[in-house]
């Protein structure tokens, strides 16, 4: 919304929020769930600011823990093949991960992200075609990140034998394949009612420890335990409403796995009435605007 | 012309052919015309490309000998407000100084140009709007940066008394005023025949030393003694060609002061023949697209 005279400022206040959170708790790295960008191609404007907040959080001096042991070269396809905290020219200090959301998916001739850009920069470390394998002091972690994908075709793979394979850690000294806590970010629609526009949280494999579930707007920080599946999902939810939907009007939180609720102050909040449209069929409800021009009348 | 399958790489090669020379050189720093980018809103590709080049040649171990004396927060009006290789999160061995052209000036709501996002990542030092002054080693230095604006503007300006102040740098201890160099950068058409579109050198002030002449496509890079004025122009020319003139069709050169002329190997050579096209009025003789249509015809 950044042309919004009240409300351009909101989400670089959450994002700014988050990382001065995540610098100060020295956290060993932030994972963004995808739509960091809202628009394909983000206004000049808009990449300044992002860049902005990115360097004055991520560059500092504090020691990275984390150490990557998988193949970087493969886990980060820019032109330089590692993660940032490891280039010799740069003081990166806060690590960033991120897959792209379906807002900030690849396109054009190279096929490129707006989270490419902030990974030439050596801001962000852009991933998730291929598993990430890290380890954090005596924490061996396995990173999973899935860019968006069209939930049709995503399912079409689950339910196609040998479609998708996940790949496991090489094995590290004193440190077993079942020793590993496997993390999967991914940014798709979570299953309600149409199986077909949503993926289904059974079909991920059994050996995941923890999902962060991105895409989602409402905030359900809490890990929820899927009955069976052995595994915990969070959904952190957007870090602003972007829609004007019930789930969007809950108090908005950055979490640690042993739950840490943070709430961000930064967030303007609403409440959400229901209100019903007659005669109106080509409402999109995810569309503020045309809402509004809506209620206007 | 990034959308030519054959040029698509020609000015990224020059320019990382540039970079290269100057990293090899170990120069000083490196002085932008404008025009670094030729869309006002380069895409998603260029800008990665643009940002890959100068992080691999601008980032390296290298001392920088040159100090900047004047106030950083004034030249350098991005969010961080000091030249790049004062960073301490960065290591800057090859500073880099750009103004704006007339392509990629500053535009929209923040008006920002596509410069400032390089700015932003710490790999451009863009200024011109205000006197930069710097001294390297024993040589002071006043660089004077004017990014592109409407020449009859500009011609205006020049004409109307103390529209135009040209300041001066504060005395340093053991140089005197008149002990510093004086370069000028610019972005502007040079005067030939319509002086209302173009500006008339004679208009800048006796003190300058040295002038680079950005916007002129015509690589002049021997610098011409303006004869009663006391300084030197040179014109280095654009380092790709970008329209089918007869001026683009000379060898493109790198330059210094004392003139040390390189040749830009990995240009793409062509030569010009005129070409009388008879009853095709609206062909503009910049947009080569335009003229190679009528030929095919």
């Amino acid at each position: 919304m950044e042309k919004d005279e009240i409300r351009r400022h909101d989400s670089f206040q959450s994002f700014d929020e988050i990382c001065s959170i995540a610098e100060e708790k020295q956290v060993d790295f932030l994972l963004l769930g995808g739509d960091l960008f809202h628009e394909n191609k983000p206004s000049r404007s808009t990449l300044v600011k992002a860049i902005e907040i990115l360097r004055r959080h991520c560059l500092n001096d504090q020691p990275v823990q984390f150490q990557v042991v998988s193949d970087q070269t493969v886990n980060f396809q820019n032109a330089f093949g590692h993660v940032n905290y490891e280039d010799p020219h740069f003081n990166v200090g806060l690590p960033v991960f991120s897959i792209h959301g379906n807002h900030d998916d690849p396109a054009g001739v190279d096929n490129l992200s707006a989270v490419d850009i902030l990974s030439a920069c050596n801001l962000v470390n852009y991933f998730g075609k291929m598993v990430l394998g890290g380890s954090g002091g005596s924490t061996a972690v396995a990173l999973y990140g899935l860019g968006n994908i069209r939930d049709e075709r995503l399912n079409r793979m689950f339910q196609t034998p040998h479609a998708v394979q996940w790949m496991r850690p090489e094995p590290q000294e004193g440190c077993e394949v079942s020793d590993w806590f496997n993390i999967l970010v991914l940014h798709q629609n979570r299953v309600k009612m149409n199986a077909k526009n949503a993926i289904n949280e059974r079909f991920l494999p059994r050996f995941l420890d923890f999902i962060v579930w991105g895409h989602e707007h409402e905030c359900l920080i809490d890990p929820q335990e899927v009955p069976g599946m052995g595994f915990h999902i969070t959904q952190p939810g957007s870090s602003v409403a972007t829609s004007l939907i019930d789930g969007e009007s809950k108090p908005k939180h950055g979490n640690q796995y042993r739950p840490n609720k943070i709430p961000l102050t930064s967030v303007r909040p609403f409440e959400y009435t229901e209100v019903v449209l007659k005669d109106e069929p080509d409402i999109d409800p995810n569309d503020q605007n045309s809402i509004l021009e809506h209620l206007d009348k």
